[in-house]
């Protein structure tokens, strides 16, 4: 019965997850900023990406954050991830981006301590989308790259438009929101959505 | 023309605006901060609030925060509204309510200067909610107190459930979000929303 229940809800429902502030560096910039390879500290939801132990801090035309994530492995590219209230204290104006897409985005200073690394390009505000595995996707009848909404059962619910499902083996089912849309909803941890189809 | 298209505008839409946190303080509060009267700056959207002059520091528990908003006129109690980012920076578990609704909500220490004024209770996630003249609720059928939808059209566009609509003849119509609200659908100002009636 348990485990009926859990298989429904897995058909129904999407765990939503919310994503804080971090970055992904580039080989180059891990050397430059630490002088060694990033130290795993623990796993995240997406199978093979980690938190670091490392810190970085980001600095911006009008502020500062210290003590800013850096989630591993390395990237091809460096790529900072933002909600709209953290670009606002950066002075940053950050386009609403998926992960991959930072073409013509503001760029920014990293620092550890006195070490600096600046970025070009590579600053952006997530967009939300959801991670899911072929095998849910197919038991749905959904596909990659499909533009769903996303209703959440939370404290506040709201329907998100416009989300982008991805789909990959690679993959673990969740629902990415950054925190400006976790606290709009009034998301708490093992809150669930559910996925609206549009009829495009 | 110009005023026909506005008219049907205004039947079919309602515009958006973004609360910043702010507080509302009782005239003994006002004495014991600022020692006078609160000074109008500039009017708000809805009719005799205005913005204060006067600036306050809060205290909590985890933080502070310098130069929030006072909006006048003075209230019969003090009440501080905030986002649950500004929450989670001072160390406060805010209830999410409507506006006068403070009963066991957490206090904090207002502070001008040296001046110190401590409020047992009063700290607030303000719910969202509209404002509406009873011309236009009438004329779109509906009535003080309903809990509406509200579709936004931005840049990342989502629709909030549960929205309580409140008609009088003293508001000026606008639907009020929050900051956190309004980054999490990419609210730029004159943003419009459009009212979804829900079955209730």
């Amino acid at each position: 019965m348990e485990r009926l229940i859990e298989e429904v809800t897995k058909r129904l429902f999407v765990e939503l997850e919310a994503s804080g502030r971090h970055v992904h560096l580039t080989k180059e910039a891990v050397q430059a900023l630490f002088g060694h390879p990033l130290t795993p500290l623990r796993p995240l939801s997406q199978p093979g990406q980690f938190a670091a132990k490392e810190r970085v801090t980001l600095i911006g035309p009008k502020g500062r954050m210290e003590n800013v994530a850096v989630l591993g492995p390395e990237r091809s590219a460096c790529q900072v991830e933002l909600s709209k209230t953290d670009c606002v204290a950066l002075g940053l104006d950050a386009p609403v981006r998926q992960s991959g897409d930072i073409e013509n985005s503001p760029g920014l200073i990293l620092a550890n301590g006195g070490q600096l690394f600046s970025i070009r390009q590579g600053v952006i505000v997530a967009q939300r989308h959801i991670h899911m595995t072929p095998q849910e996707a197919a038991a749905r009848g959904l596909k990659d790259k499909q533009i769903v909404r996303l209703e959440t059962f939370t404290e506040r619910p709201l329907i998100f438009e416009e989300v982008l499902l991805r789909v990959s083996p690679e993959y673990t089912t969740y629902a990415h929101l950054d925190y400006d849309e976790a606290n709009a909803c009034g998301f708490r941890k093992g809150d669930l959505g559910r996925i609206l189809c549009t009829t495009n």
